[in-house]
């Protein structure tokens, strides 16, 4: 029998952690939905027709999280110790501000769970409220901050927010 | 006994399509990850030490497809019949450009499937580029097109490309 | 080569219902959660500290509607076309019931999916609540009513009142 | 831009047990399944149609206390190191009793876990007699005993009897 | 903007079906475990220390052929109406044969659906005998039969046995 | 109340290992598939309609070792810290060869984790190439090597190859 291997130059493989110390990992990240101003209206008003869009896009963002590994193909499965889901409402520019924030005592860092759970959300806002607007934009989606690992403290540089980038 | 309904005014519930007839639907989402020339090369290259970037993001695409209703608290679960992942590379702006497709006879869109599809890829597309370049940024995600429903056809108005957004 | 095959009694098997015609199913369950005062009233105020437990409760209920072939191993994979939880308060005997409601056009009922769904709500009710009174008690759940398929309408005999029982 | 920061008093969120001890916890739960002479006989006799009625209930049991952090959103996700499903026959009463227990060595109680694998029980047997007897029913579903965590042991009250409830 | 679109050969979609009639499908396939004589005679006893093995089997195979489409990245999501997972033992050969069946009325063909719960009973066999011997081997696991959709009635050549392989 | 308790020999239980050292565990398993030699060609010359069938196996088997525990029933959830698939291809037998590995740094070995990626890589295979040649063969697939916990290393005899079985 004559076997070819493959080239093992560009194969996914899942990376191994097993020998990283524990440590505790934490990340922040954002996304955000910009709707119209009905959209944006109804929202704030909370008379959406299907319902408490932030509290059903909290709890979403959450659950995402937890989904992670299951989403993201090489992904480690972590077992996270804390997932919090936040909003803000920018009023002049019709827009729900996401930020999502995970913790770990592990091997690997968070900032995927945090990605995600922000994501998840963002598309939860949007199922709920695209019979009103189906124009919303999601994102920018990005990691705020991420702490522990071998590389320490991690954190964006500030980002333009929407009112410098319209200048 | 006495007891207190909840005001029902603002409660979340999956609406009845039991009644709606079912009918060829389609969906087309976008999502784009811009990241540093040095992330983009490794990407273009083929030589992600995590492995081929875009045959992974593609797969994760399409089975996050399949677990919209179970990501999105109000989706009905949907019996796809078509997903479709594609990627383009902007070399000016170091972005990958997502775009996802779903089809389905069914009762209900495949809008948030499309939107689900395109925001895994970015996401895992962001993953496997991470330990290069943690400041990618995913977006802007959104509904393209959509066909099918008692609305008919619908389609995104243009958006200004990258290159129009830097003027 | 002798086989011996098992005997096939009492083996379980999903039954086969491709035959079955296609028709206009729904199903109403109820379970309920008696609590302590201390925890009714903190979750009547509003001021538990894991957060809204109604809010959380509903979209935990509603998705496990949707898990429901995944959890119950013989239930048939479903495509619900509605699902809705909702509560009342029994101030007086400190309890929160829940009603949940499933609908499908299909060839099976859908009563595992409302069971499934009020158990879940109340599992995250006692959830919610347990840090202040852990000894809270589920149940009873079981059908309200049922709509569909070869048996026709069944409604459940009307059970006594928390009130009732106490005579 | 001027932000709303929305009011975080009764927001869902994750708990942070990041800092809490790994100590061995376990947790014994509850359920029942109250239903006819005939589905009590037929179960008892093994001829149910769908198959062994408990042996699929167990197994579906166990899994489900695997699922316990997907079912219940704000539940962490566990390593569980043991799990258990039994059950008891009441010919008298026409019941089959459920008992559960889950074990770990982890940063926060398994109690959720054991809950939620007594009720899968539950929902399993009810499935899988329920064309014989759609009026059963589920519960009292209830924690019986919690051992490890800050609170240390915890155990329920005696709760009266079957017999004890009818005199 | 210039992009470079990337060619289209060679990449993973999940196939279009949806303009495919909806027929009557039905898929055959089968597995099978060979192990030591002690092993099997263990199994045959019913005195494995894990519990009932075969039970056991029967729930995870019907459980994974739910499964399939969260498993099978190309896969489309079925709503199967018929799975069966059934066993036979080879006594000389100290070998579980395990048949399943899964039947559809869609738009696609369900052998992945059978070949999954296949496995997946072999697997769990596995799972419950390597503490006894942990060299058992799984397989030929293959299609015998499958009816309906495009090419109609396909069965697989007769295979040779255990026996028949001896020689 | 007289109440018959279940005798408990034979029931399924997930065992205690919650007193289990913590060590480093990894298995090493594989599996294969047999086709025709026109699909055999396909794969190689990587114009397979369904796209790129090994990118998709390796993924596919990377992710179903994340879902061992949701798919056999008596596994315990891992958090594995390392997946790897890969492939070698065998021109004269027109078989794909399969291996996985797995490791953890926990209470039980990976053997189920390692065998249900090889398993569902195979299975992935069979489904892009099934529309050339239903009859392809999966198997044998089996445990190679296992290091860590009590037994420490256990290897298994070398099996015959593919050129030796044909002698």
């Amino acid at each position: 029998m004559t076997l070819t291997h493959l080239n093992q130059q560009g194969e996914a493989s899942m990376v191994d952690v097993t020998e990283k110390d524990i440590t505790d990992r934490a990340a922040r990240a954002q996304s955000a939905v910009a709707m119209s101003a009905d959209a944006f209206a109804q929202l704030q008003a909370g008379n959406n027709k299907k319902g408490d869009v932030l509290a059903t896009a909290r709890i979403a963002g959450i659950q995402a999280a937890k989904k992670t590994a299951d989403l993201i193909p090489l992904c480690h499965p972590l077992a996270l110790t804390k997932v919090k889901v936040d909003f803000a409402l920018d009023d002049e520019n019709h827009t729900v501000h996401i930020e999502s924030y995970c913790r770990l005592a592990g091997r690997t860092g968070v900032e995927m769970e945090a990605l995600t759970a922000a994501s998840v959300a963002a598309l939860t806002i949007y199922d709920m409220c695209k019979a009103v607007d189906p124009a919303m934009v999601i994102g920018p989606t990005k990691l705020q901050e991420k702490v522990g690992g071998k590389r320490g403290h991690w954190q964006a540089e500030a980002s333009p927010t929407e009112e410098e980038k319209k200048q």
